[in-house]
């Protein structure tokens, strides 16, 4: 067996706390879920950072500047959807410069970018598309391979900002050419690694002493119960297990380790009364 | 046609702001998507309340403690979801008591619903199992109609506090069993109602003045497109009209005369070149 003996980082320390803010009236209404921050949740957890808090805010200057400024205080990787468009409400670009006392710029760079893909079609360059371009002074644009508004791009004392379209395709095209290289060589040198353990006929309550003792093992490894049947009538447990190490072999023995402790305990305390199976990947 | 008149509300002032608050590392991990907040979000909005934020924090007790002051400050009603069970990591009904500054107590009522759960089955009440029971003193807990914890209900100076569980299908029925009547009869007389439009063939900047104009008819409306085609190449738009109003009815107007405006500034503008569909409901 793997034997852990470095606990060379403090994860909660580590440099690489992310703040999400997603923007957009549709969110708050319901009308829309935020796969959005799932989706950046996930990959930023791949990358090795940690991210604190997921905000949803309205398309209204005050909340978005507020969370910003917050975001800049707090974490160490601010990532922002939405509000990058033409249409009156997209107001993120200016928010953002708000936030940080500065006068929103016309990027020269952007507005290449926004006028090339309206005039292969024969568009004018309306005050509308001319405000996708605006961002703070020293800020770089990021090229949108599927739209037209670029992303956004700023850094200041350590901190890094990005703006990304509302647009799930638009948004995620851009993170992954531009944002995830980025992250990937500024971020903390962490791994993430994760199974999961499904069990049917352990009510969570019972089990929830076994996880006490199996997050004993290390303070990397993390172990969390969704319970998907019915607690008493038909307890059905979906147990999640990850790790983050400074190694990825290190966070996936450490998985493997608390998921063997997991299983051996479950099977000590419940024997034959229940049915473990477990699931690998996303 | 309707004729508007009273702007009897400022909407923005209108008491019945909401925060949700969403704990779960499952969701900052991107594990999970957060179909709870757009699921109460939506509720919410049909009830007249206006959300203001939605809020993801970790299983973390300083995180949870500070969002519940800020949600408490800020807005008037604050729902959480998640936390709510019997394993180590759920912490919200302890973290919600610090937040108030009180120490939780076995409250007797929640003790005699948990105890019953799992006395049909014969299992013991164990330590995990008491947790379920512990609040504020004076909160009120919430019947679980299909699973275990049961929901938390606190009221003081004018505030609404309300914990649910994480599990969809647990947090949905005690929402609508005791919290939809409650703040339906102690909310906001305000109304909701929306519609949609689809428009393929108009780029959503040249879209975006004719929304300018839309949305001067009438405070109370809003009117948002969402990009789903390609904007130069394919466009395709998806615009979202609501209305909020003292009166269903009017609510309902507002949509209809936004919705009558646009397409006929849509109509002059593109003529042919555009294909426009009405879509109602969710």
């Amino acid at each position: 067996m793997y034997n852990i003996k470095e606990r060379d980082i403090d994860l909660c320390m580590h440099k690489g706390v992310v703040w999400i803010i997603t923007v957009g009236n549709e969110l708050l209404i319901g009308r829309v879920v935020n796969t959005n921050a799932a989706w950046l949740a996930g990959k930023l957890t791949f990358l090795g950072y940690l991210v604190k808090r997921i905000l949803v805010v309205p398309d209204d200057e005050d909340d978005i500047v507020e969370s910003f400024r917050d975001g800049l205080k707090r974490a160490d990787v601010v990532i922002s959807t939405g509000g990058l468009g033409p249409t009156p409400d997209d107001i993120t670009n200016l928010a953002f410069c708000k936030a940080l006392g500065v006068e929103p710029v016309v990027n020269e760079e952007a507005l290449k970018m926004v006028k090339e893909k309206y005039e292969t079609r024969g568009y004018p360059l309306t005050p509308e598309r001319v405000k996708m371009a605006k961002m703070p002074p020293g800020a770089r644009p990021l090229p949108n391979p599927v739209g037209t508004a670029p992303g956004i791009l700023y850094e200041a004392e350590d901190k890094i900002a990005v703006l990304l379209p509302g647009v799930p395709r638009e948004m995620e095209a851009i993170f992954e050419s531009y944002v995830e290289p980025l992250l990937k060589s500024r971020g903390p040198p962490i791994y993430f690694a994760e199974k999961a353990l499904v069990v049917k006929g352990a009510p969570e309550a019972d089990v929830a002493p076994i996880i006490r003792e199996v997050l004993k093992l290390d303070p990397r490894v993390y172990v969390k119960s969704h319970p998907k049947g019915y607690e008493v009538e038909a307890p059905f447990l979906y147990i999640h297990i990850y790790a983050s190490a400074t190694k990825l072999q290190d966070a996936e023995n450490l998985v493997n380790i608390a998921l063997d402790k997991l299983i051996q305990l479950l099977k000590t305390r419940f024997g034959e009364k229940i049915q473990i199976s477990i699931e690998t990947g996303r």
